[in-house]
């Protein structure tokens, strides 16, 4: 395989998962609905990516309650944060790999 | 939703599509093979890439007969390398986004 396509990682491939981390590496804490306004997604959607980025390990959940209303926020693990720039990396080689030869 | 992911082209989201597409903006005619080994994809899986790449009209097919042999030859169309430049374009916008944040 190519070298600069060895470290694409496969939990950040799609837009939406690219949207969410970006989100959280500037962030500390975000809530559920604030993603979903920022990446514009349908909760189904958004909730399958956010479970999927949770089984890696890239993100935690937080519940806890604010007043009597229970708040759900999620921010990026420090494996997390590792690993999205390291695809950042990755998708940088990429490109500079297809601007190179064209 | 963020700017810097509007243009980000779902046809080209997986590992898989990047390297296909990035094997043929530098060679105007790849077959089958190569591609599977240079991005070491089983035969199904390239398969169903390259029909996707296809039916979006990024790629296109040929086949032609090397002596008695059959050879099926893929490469990119202009719709195809327009598209691949504004997706990298694209991710490149991401990367300055999440680099300049950090």
């Amino acid at each position: 395989m190519k070298d600069y396509l060895e470290n694409i990682n496969k939990a950040f491939e799609s837009k939406a998962r690219l949207g969410i981390m970006s989100v959280l590496m500037v962030e500390d804490r975000v809530d559920f609905s604030t993603l979903k306004d920022t990446l514009q997604l349908t909760d189904g959607n958004l909730a399958s990516h956010l479970r999927a980025l949770e089984e890696a390990e890239y993100l935690r959940v937080e519940k806890q309650f604010v007043g009597r209303k229970p708040n759900t926020t999620y921010h990026a693990t420090d494996a997390g944060r590792k690993a999205f720039n390291n695809h950042l990396d990755a998708l940088e080689q990429l490109i500079l790999n297809n601007r190179k030869d064209n």
